[in-house]
């Protein structure tokens, strides 16, 4: 049985400590945390997705080459305010002086430090002040701080975004945290996405990857774009085994369930939050003739600018989703065309069906959230995107990013 | 010898005339004209390049069924304020209405006359206000209103868009004219381009159809980006002749200089009156490994919106771009990759040379027009992508298109 998402975060499972510090890593003086770390009491099996740019920043480096050696991890050094990406050699012997310092305060080996990373591009990482605080974070590990290293990997985020769920399965009760963050304008994204998931569940280290990947593929690669990520995109999933159930071929549907219904809320979160976003849209395309063309579709229309900038004034002009749909990739006839704002059936056979219905939609798109389908009647490939409005108040986050 | 462009439009060639009037196409009892219509007093050899959109306007189809057929045309009716894009049958039925109604009033037969529309989509075409204003339009023609018509084709332009050019070659002197409108956010867009293009030339139809693709692929296809294009997308060109040079295999080439100088003229007057923005910077991908990857990685750079708000604030944050080249599907080795603001070599070897360089390229950027030239040492193959910069005016514009 799955739970529902509820309050909690990477310190809800068994095991899990986090703190949060002010690292000053920006160098303006902020009044808030930048530097977060997470602890597990037990050595844990680790998976990872990272993005597929082929520019990809120092900590994702090290990250990967930590995963290929497939060792134990015990902690994960977050910061803020500073991506360390195209900082070359520099900012790879960042990575190991930063693992090494903390490694050293916790008593572990080295490569059981993870590292990620948020932030400026292009700067060199300030290793000293990740480094002066090593004890300040050490020290302040608790088992109720989740919240605290969740605020302190924000950069341009308006919320906080954690969550826990627990899974019951004949082996014992499982419980899933995670954290994310993310704001850039998502897709079509530049912007870091950087998400943490825990679980005290026993699971073996392929069986840890595959269900990642699944999950990741149906929710994040929904919301940041498959193809079109930052350099620092990642989601690091730790399991330490403390809760004595065990996921096997039996119970991984069900394991799968809940990580999935977690996930799929922190992508969600994301889109909320896209900068300057006042609200979330789901695309969802159904009966595409192929899954890729579906995709293409989805993915087209949620990126448009035209798109969503018509979300932005609650303007039900469907000649835009007609047009994007069209621009996709996708082959289909335009024809036969369907589209509905939520329930509202607003085009048939490709045209509007009456011009009465506008208020009706022009009420549905008022919404904090809402779905918009498109019918190819092409196929019955379906999918779903999750995207948001493209405001002034993106152009000023991003014109000004820097100063 | 090739003329440098300048002024004059549609009507410069010999024996085209052109007019305008306000047909109240919106319904808004707007001040300004905006039907048109281009005539010819000798036949013409037709070419045209219309939108590869799966969701074709009926003026678009309808242009391309009297290209299929081949005959000759005299006459180009077009409109602003209705795209006349996902009508139905009634769309295409409007189109053979118009078409009729000038060729009685012109005196030619209705498949001379091609019909071209931008603006909203969606909303049925006022077939009865444009054939109304037929008199106004056809006893206006006169040989020095090419500026008004390229007027009365704009929609959210707000520069109006049309020079001209002359070939010297042996065979006599050739000119070729021309006007567009654009003004939609360009690369990545939905915005109609709508170009017409006239010139007094002898040509054949298959060699006018090759030097219109070629150019296109070059000039227009460099700023809307290939297979993304709107619902109503056209470039038409007519040759009458009539200034009695002939274009043949021999001359081909100068010929093709001439109209590709024209070509990208306006392209690039499309691309610096982009919806809002303030200048217009040209995206050059050198020494990529194939040439498509160096379309790939030209026009994912020219299309991000966290670069063109870089733009916006004059911010060199190479950083963006260098993600933005990782995410593009171009192969390379970031630690190779150097980056150009014009002549200012910014970055080397994948890092910044010196920030201190901040201030000369923070000042390169506040220029109306600038290069940012990528090398990604991968290969030889090299290409340029013209874009604007992302404002909040454009989300202005956008928002508010149908209020």
């Amino acid at each position: 049985m799955i739970g529902k998402v509820s309050y909690g975060g990477v310190t809800t499972p068994t095991g899990f400590r986090a703190s949060a510090a002010n690292g000053n890593i920006k160098g303006k003086n902020l009044e808030r945390d930048d530097c977060g770390l997470i602890f597990s009491d037990a050595p844990c099996v680790f998976a990872g997705v990272f993005t597929s740019n082929v520019v990809k920043a120092a900590p994702v480096l090290y990250d990967m080459e930590i995963m290929e050696k497939g060792g134990n991890v015990m902690a994960v050094l977050a910061n803020s305010g500073n991506a360390n990406a195209c900082t070359g050699a520099k900012g790879l012997k960042a990575c190991h002086d930063i693992a090494a310092a903390y490694a050293d305060a916790l008593d572990i080996k080295a490569d059981n430090v993870l590292i990620a990373s948020t932030g400026v591009i292009g700067v060199p990482l300030p290793v000293d002040k990740i480094t002066g605080i090593k004890e300040v974070l050490v020290d302040g590990l608790a088992d109720d701080k989740g919240l605290d290293f969740a605020k302190a990997i924000m950069t341009t985020d308006t919320t906080v975004k954690e969550t826990a769920i627990c899974v019951e399965t004949k082996s014992g009760l499982i419980t899933i945290g995670g954290c994310t963050k993310g704001a850039g304008m998502i897709a079509p994204s530049l912007a870091t996405m950087l998400t943490f998931i825990t679980t005290d569940a026993i699971i073996e280290k392929h069986l840890l990857h595959k269900v990642l990947k699944e999950c990741a593929e149906i929710t994040f690669n929904r919301v940041t774009v498959d193809g079109d990520m930052s350099t620092n995109d990642s989601i690091i999933m730790l399991a330490n085994g403390m809760s004595g159930a065990i996921v096997t071929e039996e119970n991984y549907e069900e394991f799968k369930e809940g990580l999935f219904t977690l996930m799929d809320y922190l992508a969600k979160q994301i889109a909320l939050d896209g900068e300057g976003a006042s609200r979330m849209i789901t695309i969802e395309v159904k009966n595409a003739a192929t899954m890729e063309e579906a995709k293409l579709c989805a993915s087209k229309i949620a990126n448009s600018p035209l798109v969503k900038t018509m979300f932005t004034g609650c303007d039900p002009n469907w000649g835009r989703l007609m047009a994007s749909a069209g621009a996709s990739g996708a082959n289909f006839d335009p024809n036969l065309t369907d589209i509905y704002f939520n329930d509202l059936h607003y085009v048939e056979k490709g045209i509007i069906i009456d011009y009465a219905l506008e208020d009706k939609a022009y009420e549905i798109m008022k919404e904090l959230q809402y779905t918009i389908t498109i019918d190819l009647h092409a196929g019955n490939c379906s999918t779903k995107f999750y995207t948001c409005d493209l405001t002034q108040d993106y152009i000023k986050i991003n014109a000004d990013y820097r100063s």
